[in-house]
Formats: C-alpha cells, sequence, structure tokens
C-alpha cells in the first residue's frame, strides 16, 4: 500500500479516513490546513501549514513519501489577504482568485490539478475509507412511503439543480413544497429554520412528514467534498419533524455509522440511498 | 372605468392597489380571504368569503357589478381539510388539489382560469396600479460599483432558475458566492439569517457589500404574484450588511415608495432595476 496523506480541515471526515487508514495498516501522514486545525488528528503523524504554501506541501509530501494524496474537511472560504504565500502559492494565485469567483469547488480544484500535475495520486475520501459511503436502498429505519417516496424523488431533482448552479447540496421537500434550500449555512442552520415555517406553509401535523436530500453537486470534485451525514444530521431532522433523509447511493459519506443507525432507530427518521440516475 | 374587484390576502400590495383606485376615482368592491382578513381594507366598500367559495364570488362579482378583478396579498398555503367549498369550488377541487402539489402558484392559476371562463377580466396587481411598478435603471441610492454589478449579474441568473424550479424569488450573492436562497420562510428572513454566516464565509468587512435580488419565476402567472419591495426589505438588507438590492423591471413592485426612498437615503443601500433579458 502507497503511504497516504491526509490534506485535512476541520470535522469527521478527516478523522473517520485517518481510522480507516491505520484499521487497515496503511501508512499515513496529516498536514493539517493553518487556521482549520482539526484537533483529533493530533493522535497521528501530522504536521501543519497554511493553505498557500504549495511549493512547501508538494516539497514535504516527497520528503515524508506520500504518492497517494486525500483532501478532506471542512475549508471554509478563506480570507485571502490573510493567506501567506509560497512562490510556487504566489504563481497560482491568479487562478485561484479566479476560480474562486466562481464558487467554493473551483478553489480546490485548482489545488488538485497542481498536485496531480506533479505526480500524485489524489484519491477521493470514498477511496480512502470506503466504509463510509452507502449503496442503493434502505439504510437504517422503515421503508419510506409513496407520499415521502415522491418529495424524496422532488427534492433529488431539485437538489441536482441546486448543485448545477453550485449553490448547495441540500434541500427539504414536503408534499411536493420546497421548503428549505440550503446555500452557505450549511445543513444543520436549514433544518433549524424548518419548524419557525407557519402552520399554513409547514402544515400543521403531529406525524413526522417531509424529506432532507442531500446530494453531490454534478459539476463537483467529487475527490474532495461528497455531502456527509452524521448523527447530529439524523437529530436536527427529526427535530424538524421530517420523516426521514435521502442520499445518492455511492454520493453520501456517512460519519459514524453505528452511532447514525441508533439514532435512526431512536428518532424513527429513516435513511435511504437513492439511485444515482434519479433525477 | 369598469369598476374594480379586489380579491384580496394580506399585507401592503392589495392596500396600496385599493388606495391607487380611489386616487383615480375607479368604483372598487373588496373581497378579502377568510382567514387571511387585512385589517386596512375595512376602509373600502368590502365582504369576507371562504376560499373555497369559488360560485359565491362569481355570483357575488355579477350583483357588484364588478368586470374587472385583481387577484393581490398574501394567502398562505392553506390547509385543505379546513376549506369549506361551495358546489363550483368542490368541482374544481381535484384541480386544485393536483395544482397544489406543483407549487404555490399552480393553485391560484385555477382560480384565475375560472374568473376568465366567467367573462372577467382579470388584471395584474402593476395594471391596477402602475405607480407601483419601476422602470430600467436606477431607483434609488448611489449607482452599484462593477463588483456590485457582477454580483447583481449572478443573483438574477439564480433567481431566475430558482424561480423556474418554483422554489422562489430572492437570493443574496457576495462576491460571486450565493449566501443565500429564499424558499418559503420569505425573504426578510433569509435576510435575517446572513449575519449569522460566519465571517469565513460572508467575509468581515466594515463595508457593505452583497446584493439581494427578487425576480418573477418565469413560470409565474404574472397577474397574481409578482415580488414586492417595501420599506422593511431596505432595512433588513441594510441590517444584513448588504450594498443593495436589484430588482427586474416591470417585474416588482415598490409598496410605499416614498418610504423606501428615505430608507434608501438613512441606510445608503441602493435600489436597481435590471433590464428584463438578464439572465
Amino acid at each position: 500500500m502507497k503511504k497516504l496523506a491526509i490534506i485535512a480541515g476541520l470535522g469527521d471526515l478527516p478523522v473517520s479516513i485517518a481510522l480507516a487508514a491505520r484499521e487497515r495498516g496503511q501508512d499515513l501522514h496529516v498536514f493539517r490546513l493553518s487556521g482549520f486545525e482539526e484537533k483529533r488528528l493530533e493522535a497521528f503523524d501530522h504536521e501543519t501549514l497554511g493553505i498557500g504554501q504549495i511549493g512547501h506541501l508538494i516539497k514535504r509530501l516527497k520528503k515524508v513519501g506520500c504518492e497517494q494524496v486525500v483532501l478532506a474537511g471542512i475549508v471554509k472560504r478563506p480570507n485571502f489577504s490573510d493567506i501567506k504565500l509560497d512562490i510556487r502559492g504566489a504563481k497560482l494565485l491568479p487562478r485561484v482568485l479566479k476560480a474562486a469567483r466562481s464558487g467554493d469547488d473551483a478553489l480546490l480544484r485548482v489545488i488538485v490539478a497542481e498536485l496531480e500535475a506533479e505526480g500524485f495520486d489524489v484519491i477521493a475520501a470514498e477511496s480512502a475509507a470506503q466504509e463510509l459511503t452507502v449503496g442503493e436502498g434502505l439504510i437504517f429505519g422503515q421503508d419510506p412511503s409513496e407520499a415521502e417516496l415522491a418529495d424524496l424523488r422532488k427534492a433529488a431533482r431539485i437538489a441536482s439543480e441546486l448543485g448545477r448552479l453550485d449553490i448547495g447540496q441540500g434541500c427539504v421537500v414536503c408534499d411536493g413544497l420546497v421548503l428549505a434550500v440550503e446555500a452557505q449555512e450549511g445543513t444543520d442552520r436549514m433544518l433549524g429554520r424548518i419548524n419557525e415555517l407557519e402552520d399554513e406553509i409547514r402544515g400543521a401535523s403531529t406525524a413526522p412528514r417531509g424529506v432532507l436530500v442531500k446530494r453531490p453537486k454534478p459539476i463537483q470534485e467529487r475527490r474532495i467534498d461528497l455531502p456527509t451525514i452524521g448523527p447530529m444530521t439524523i437529530q436536527k431532522a427529526a427535530e424538524a419533524g421530517l420523516a426521514g433523509i435521502g442520499v445518492e447511493a455511492k454520493g453520501a459519506l456517512l460519519l459514524n455509522r453505528d452511532e447514525i443507525g441508533r439514532r435512526c432507530a431512536d428518532t424513527g427518521v429513516f435513511l435511504f440511498a437513492f439511485p444515482k440516475n434519479w433525477s
């Protein structure tokens, strides 16, 4: 097995990947990005570097002998005026700035292209930790009803369009109506506002209904940022009174699957993976 | 002048239309929808009827001699199990239920079609009150900068797509990034969450920047529900730290224009009408 480098932001994903690599005995080195240092990664061989130090990163990757690289974790839109650039970073800057104007992903696509040009094997998070991905069908909870399936289908179509426009990955649909759309606020906050909707919109009901769907952007560089589902997603969906959650098969990562299963059982929220060809 | 009937929900729009009709000396009768009775319309000839009483409405329109009809105001998604139907309403119910599943507007399109079939002249709010519409160009405040124009263009394109999908009418774009998208929560609440975004996303800045755009849905029945801008929209945009607001020329209604102008002057928020062909 090639030695794996994780270029890591914040969150569960880089930690899950590191744990999976250790589990299968793969050598590992972690590069935490300055300003986004995930505490739990200190349990692994690691160092920290600035987001503008592309030249330094490539030098260090060669030095520690990593051939395989995965980018994972949350790196919020950096404040470009604060970034310290090395020479190579400075050369890339015009492309990065141009890319940043056309959306989040574009910025990281530039970095991936640069690493590939140097001969590194940039792999997707789900390749680095296949146990996190989901196959088609019901994952946890009860099978969705006909009405829930109709909402899942509509939400999947809307999420695909939102992704195509580089707006976001998620939306909530209930009885055919798009209740909320995720842009920069993130899934948890989008779910948090469902309960603030008036009864006339949300519909007064004691039974949970409506679904959250998260789906990768069609234009998305899948090696960077697949949608993730964690225990908190299940919890927030339940608090929003939703019946279930839909993700695209092979198009989402489950972080802490055992705990997700427990929360689904406790709350009655289902987790369903729809086929990639739903649109 | 034909006698005008306003079929009215809540909000400033039906009030503005009624005032404009009175101003030009047009005879007027107001039908307030049960559950959505706008208090300020009690200053005009009025009655209240249920949303399912289409037969009764048509009978009353003929009785009071209204030939021209405008639908205006906020009618939130009704709870269908609570609606009392007359015979004509009951006949329409299957079409209404089917229409309601495909989005908000569809429901009202059924009612418009029914009124037209009876020979009524259903007119748009902006025809009933032309003084509310906006022509192309800057309306209040300072001309947008190049960067603000770029954000306006992007937001206009996104809003057009959101409308095509029947999601909503508005979005906020800052430095090319879609910060928020409006679905069922409405513009004010969408603006309210801009300040909750982390600095890494919103960008730390003391100067206002980013724009709100509201735009009619391309599929929208324009006689029902053009986007509206009121003094509160300006206020919320200012509180969200936005530089300005864009609307489509002839595609938005300004409610209380004088007060809007004062708020723009006080807050520095610009109001700009872009051409309909922006996309």
